[in-house]
This record gives C-alpha cells, sequence and structure tokens, in this order.
C-alpha cells in the first residue's frame, strides 16, 4: 500500500473528507457529522474500524460524545475454552459494552480471536504482549523474544485477523524504573511489567518505543487505533499520581503527537488507583500532556479494601472520571483483585459501568442523556410497572426483582399482585398516591 | 424534669462540660475530646442517645467526622414480621451501618420498636407520624389525626421506648404545594405527601411546624436527635434543585436554629434523586442555609432509569456527596423503587455505603482514613490471601469469590490452590511477581 494513499479515518477527516463509519458515528451519536468529522481530525476523537473486520457497527470514542465503555474478556493460562469467552462477549454486548477486549492468554490464542472477532459487531482489541509471550515458550520463566520481527510479527498476524485496537505499553522507559521500585505494588500492569522486567535485566529500551514507527506503520494500513498503554499506572491508592504515573503520562503525549502525525488514531490508557478526590485532576492532566486524545481509563478504582465488590468501588470513580472528560471505561468486575472473572461477573462489571457511563452523560450534559430517566420517571407516576421494565437498564433484573418481593409478601408464595404499589410501602403509605390529592 | 437543667449533650457541651458520650466518640474517632465537645456545642456535631437507650454505643454524626451510614429497615402493611426485622438488623450491624431506622408501618409497631431498641448498640431512628397514621385507623385513605394531643402522644411514646432521632417533615409549608403541583412526581417522601394532603385538604399549616415547641420539649427531656426531613425531596433527575426542594431547605435551617436555641440537637435530611455535576452545590447550599447543621442525605441517586441497581447509582453520588460534607449518609438497596427489601438487599445496600463512606473520607482526608487499604496493598504485594481476606469489607464474600474461581479453573471442581497466583492472570502473567524483578 502506498504509504501516501488516504488509509485511516484520520486521513479521511484531515483531507476534508466524510467517511460511511464518520456519517454512522454522526446518527448515533445525534450529532452533525461536520462536528465527528472536525473531532476525528483533530485527534479528540477515534472511530476504531479495522479494515478487515466486517461485522463491525463503526462507534466514536471522544469526551465530547457518549461515554463508552470496554468489557474485557479473555482466557488465562489457568482457565480457557473457546465456548466460554463468546458466552461473555454476548453477556457483555447485550448489557451494553461498546468495545471489547480479548485479553487471552492461554492456549488457542488465534482460534480464540479469530471467533471473538468473526462474532463481534463491536470493536476488538488486543494487547499484543500476550500472544509474543505465548509464541516465547511455555515456562513461567522464559525469556521473551523482544526483537523486532517477533514483536513485529504477532502485530501484523494480529491486524490481519481484523483488530481494531491495540494496547501497546510505549511509554514506559528506563528512567522510570527507579520510580516504580518505591511503590508499594511496583508495577500491576502486565504488560508494563514484563516490559519493565527486560529493561532491568538487559539495560535495554522499551522494544515497543523502539519500533514505534514500524507499529505507525502497520497501524496505518489497517487502520488499527494505538491504544497507548499506562504500564505504570497505580495499583493502589498509596502509589497514585506518583513521579512513575506522570513520567509516562508525559511520554505517552510525546508518542500520542507522533502517531496523530503518521495519520494513526490514538487514544490515551489511563489509570488504575486514584483516591476520589484526585480523580479531576488526572482528567485535567491527560488533556494536557496528551493533546486530548480521548483519554480511556480503567475505573479509577478509588478504594483499596473492598475485594469482591470493585465494581462499585471504581464505579464510583468511573463516573466521576467520565464526568470530568474520560471517553472511554474499562469495567472492572467483581472479581477484580480476586480471579477470572465469569459470564454473571462479566454481566456484573458492564452493568456497573453502564451506570457510570449514563450518570456522567446526565452531568456533563449530552444532549437527550435524561431521556431514558424522564421517560421511566412518567411511568413511575403512572405506576406502568411493565414500562419502567422495559425502560430499565436490565429488564430481567427489575422484573425478578418485584417478583421476589411479592413471592415474599404473599401468603402463598406467588407472584400474584392485585394493586398498583409496590411492596415497600402498600396503598396507604404510597407517597405517589397520596400527592395526587395535592 | 426542670427546662432549665442541662439534659442534652448539646447542653454540656455549651456549659463546657464533657460527657461520657463525647469522650466515647472522641475515642472512635481518634479525635481530641476538647474537638468533639466544641462540634458539639456549635451544632456542627450530634450524638444521638436517648437517655433511655441502655444498650447504646454512643456516635457522633458531623462532616468533620467519619462518614457515617445509616440503614432502613422495617415491616410494611404488606410484609411484617419481628423476626424478619431484627435478622435485618443483625444483617446491617455486621456489615458496620452506624445507625438504623426502624421505618416500620405494619402491625405490632410498638413491639416491633421495643424490640429493635432493645437489640441495637447503635442509635436508631423513627419517623413517627407512620405511627400516627397506624393510630388513626386501618384504611387506606382513614383521615389522620393531627390533633397536638395525638401527635405529640405518639412522640411521647417513642421517646419513652428509647427512640435516639426521630425523623419529622416539620419544613413543608402550604406556600411550596404549588411548586410541589408541578413536579414530574411531586413528592416522593410518605410523611411529606401525607402533611400535603392534610395542609390542601384542610387549608391548615404542618401540624409538624405548629406544634414544634412542644416537640422540642420532648426532644429536649429525653435528648431526642431531630432529623428534619426533607417532605419535598426530589423523586427523579427532573425534579432535583427546584423551588419546592430549597424553599423547604431554607426553612429547615430556621427550625434547626430554633432547635439549638432550644438545647436540642439537630440534623438536616437531603436529597433524593441529584445530577452528579449537581450533588457538591446540593451540599454546600445546605450547610449554609442550615448552620452547618450535619447533612443527612439519601444516596442522592444520580439516574433514574436503573431499578435493581439503586445501591450504585446512589453509591456514586453519596460518595461525591459526603466527600463534599455530607455527614451521614442514608443506603438504598438494590430494591428501592421495587420493594421491600430483604436481608440480602440490605446486605448489599450496606456495603455500597460503607464503600461509599470509606471512599469519601479517604477523599477529605480523615485521619487514618486509608490504613486499611495500605495493609491490604501490603498483603497484595505478599501474596498473603489470608490477610486480604481479613482485610476485606466483606471477608465472607472475598472468600466465597477466590473459591468460586478456583473450582472454575479445576478440573476436578475443588478449590485447591497450589500457587500465590489468582486465576486472572496465573503465574506467567502475575505482574505483582513479575514486578519484584525490576
Amino acid at each position: 500500500m502506498n504509504a501516501n494513499a488516504l488509509s485511516t479515518q484520520l486521513d479521511f477527516a484531515r483531507a476534508g473528507k466524510v467517511t460511511p463509519q464518520m456519517e454512522s458515528v454522526a446518527r448515533a451519536e445525534g450529532r452533525a457529522v461536520e462536528f465527528i468529522r472536525e473531532g476525528v481530525a483533530a485527534g479528540r476523537i477515534v472511530i476504531p474500524a479495522n479494515h478487515g473486520h466486517k461485522s463491525l457497527q463503526p462507534m466514536g470514542i471522544g469526551r465530547e460524545l457518549k461515554t463508552k465503555l470496554n468489557a474485557n474478556i479473555g482466557t488465562s493460562p489457568t482457565s480457557s475454552c473457546i465456548a466460554k469467552e463468546l458466552e461473555k462477549l454476548d453477556a457483555a454486548v447485550k448489557y451494553g459494552a461498546d468495545t471489547v477486549m480479548d485479553l487471552s492468554t492461554g492456549d488457542h490464542l488465534e482460534e480464540t480471536r479469530r471467533s471473538i472477532v468473526e462474532h463481534s459487531t463491536v470493536p476488538i482489541g488486543t494487547v499484543p504482549i500476550y500472544e509474543l509471550v505465548a509464541r516465547s515458550g511455555q515456562g513461567d520463566d522464559d525469556e521473551i523474544d523482544f526483537s523486532r520481527e517477533a514483536v513485529m510479527a504477532v502485530i501484523r498476524d494480529q491486524a490481519a485477523q481484523g483488530v481494531d485496537y491495540m494496547t501497546m505499553h510505549c511509554g514506559i522507559r528506563p528512567s522510570m524504573l527507579p520510580a516504580a521500585r518505591r511503590r508499594k505494588l511496583r508495577i500491576v500492569s502486565r504488560g508494563g511489567a514484563l516490559i519493565a522486567r527486560y529493561m532491568a535485566r538487559t539495560g535495554k529500551d522499551n522494544p515497543y518505543f523502539e519500533y514505534f514507527d514500524d507499529i505507525l506503520a502497520v497501524c496505518h494500513e489497517y487502520d488499527i487505533t494505538i491504544s497507548l498503554g499506562d504500564g505504570l499506572r497505580p495499583g493502589c491508592l498509596a502509589d497514585a499520581s506518583d513521579e512513575a504515573q506522570f513520567a509516562e503520562l508525559a511520554q505517552l503525549g510525546e508518542l500520542a503527537l507522533r502517531a496523530q502525525q503518521a495519520g494513526v488514531q490514538v487514544m490515551i490508557e489511563g489509570p488504575g488507583h486514584i483516591p476520589l478526590d484526585q480523580v479531576e485532576m488526572n482528567m485535567r492532566l491527560e488533556r494536557q500532556l496528551c493533546h486530548d486524545a480521548p483519554f480511556y481509563v480503567l475505573g479509577p478504582v478509588t478504594m483499596d479494601c473492598a475485594p469482591g465488590y470493585d465494581h462499585i468501588t471504581s464505579a464510583i470513580g468511573a463516573a466521576v472520571g467520565a464526568w470530568h472528560g474520560a471517553a472511554m471505561l474499562c469495567y472492572v468486575t467483581p472479581k477484580e483483585h480476586i480471579g477470572l472473572p465469569n459470564a454473571e461477573d462479566v454481566h456484573q462489571g458492564v452493568i456497573a459501568y453502564k451506570i457510570a457511563a449514563h450518570v456522567a452523560d446526565i452531568a456533563k450534559h449530552v444532549p437527550h442523556a435524561m431521556d431514558q430517566d424522564n421517560a421511566i420517571s412518567d411511568a413511575r407516576a403512572d405506576f406502568d410497572w411493565n414500562r419502567q421494565f422495559e425502560l430499565a437498564l436490565d429488564p430481567e433484573k427489575a422484573r425478578s426483582m418485584r417478583e421476589e418481593a411479592l413471592r415474599e409478601r404473599n401468603q402463598d408464595g406467588s407472584t400474584t399482585n392485585h394493586e398498583h404499589f409496590c411492596t415497600m410501602c402498600g396503598a396507604k403509605f404510597c407517597s405517589l398516591r397520596v400527592s395526587k390529592d395535592i
């Protein structure tokens, strides 16, 4: 392919050309197509859409658009099954994930990913270093082949499979390791830790930084959006907003500029574990250091000591983060810090993040963000239970909860209901009924 | 009792006298007793402690202290059983509720309340109008006897039973009804709606406003903290921060001053459903209008259309609210808007609010707020799973989740584990293990 030919959404946008993908995003967002094109041209909006991902329905990511959410799925070396991954994919998309990352590290990586891409109507992201590790050997401590040939081969193979965006930890550099060593939890990013260990052992620089121009060439050819990974994201509150984190963020800002100059779409990954009072500052700093490239944040988790509930501890940080500018939220499931999530964990994680995204969209006054809320409030005023369930984020859950409440109330264990009112107050205390009469 | 005698914590604090309750609060908060006494004297801190509640372990409520959380329990006319309520009380206290409100509206109100007060080591709150309604008749639309005798009799009887704080909707006035009528959901507070209907039907003022001096006298005698109820709290985002809500808040501020002048401890109840970007403004306005009396907020719920998950939609608002000054959070369970919560709903609600309170305490830099987080992070670095579970907010949940993950991984369905690492990454990809080697 001619390197000068228009290939990516960014190329077309800069050339003043509107693509079908931009039109599709404009429709989905209820915004003018020119608003989308301008945002893509400026690097404020990305549309991850590999030329080869045929089943894709394109979507846009940017702080001015609706907040997006990503769900991670994928096998682990201790737990692998393609059917289970497709089940997780379906659960994630059903409940509203806008993108899905295949973070598989188990066996059969290529087949798993192929099945996921073919099945998926949403953009698929990957972390290519996981496959590099798998190709390097099966032992826990096998040296990883970080040669240019090996690193680029994985990226090229995944690109050809139709992957829409790739997380690469290009910004972690040897100069940052002393600050990482001083941390309570050092490095909690898997990719970041593997690259740091390589740099520490060999004295060499980060291969993904060294090969960045080669990476840009592949990403330009297929229109893969680079998601610049935060290898030094803090893994606990004590490590938040420290020298290591912000040194890497500044480096990611420089790389984002190089990517944009090469016509490659780029977003920035962010923390991590952050106290609530530091979330807004983190969002502002990214925007400033990274030229307004979309910020794609994990949580942030706002406390450390609630394992089993980190979908909630992080939904709090995610809502505040998205309100203050995060464009996409990477979900956290209840199993975070404990084990590999199953389909029900994926369900719970996606719902918690759908909530965070929706709350943020209302707070940042996205057009029509409150329509569904106003409609369900009208249904409440009308005691229209079926309509309330239809408008609920998770209709099955709301319905089954009402049946549970009725079953617990009725002497015979049935779910019969002869009245408008809920089992919380009953007719006599029903404030909605009583206040019709004021 | 001599009206001039020192009776309440507020009386003693103003007289420069330290009580055993203040000493106990100072110990629990890790603050100087003089800091507590000054806060109580200024009305910034309340210590709900009815002279007759013998089993009570006193606690303090104020924005400078650790954020507190309240769990509501109680029967409804459609679902009543004392044993079940005690089960909910135990669940609430076990998982960390700082106070419990008995909102029973079913049968056997007095026995239910007596059992709850006797059982409880935490302050118990009530809403006396519910008993007034029950005494007025069993029909759904029986006129309520709002005579001075009837209203005061309920308050006196509950006071004598040892109730520590009472929610009374003293601030809703006839002049506020036109603004309430313009709302999508009018009035969602049960007490507020019943009083509004009475005012609309009779043209009279709010009885709880009219009898306020009598109420103060009873509360002074027993040292009951008045929780000035927000009868006009918004029930959906569309009604948030409106004329009705803030007119009532200003009225509550005047009443708070009267209570404090009478030596009666007082806190203010707050919204409700509030968009995330209006939460901080609501907290500031209360502080300004209500003379820094502790703000006791329900949620706030930050979106309307997630029935089944309102513990999460409201934990987001609660965390941000407490960070910006709310002193106590009234929990919301997953069954909110659907039906009466059962013990498991109480459990989920309390945990979500324990999270919100903890996240806020870290954000507002309460001394030692992060100690448990730092300890669990050290346990993570050490792969010390037992210690992680011990330090978890809900140890049983964390433990059972790890067992589930191991069971799903192991071929034989066992929970055996031969390694340090979680099933999320396994040894090879364990960033904590890998980054020990940088």
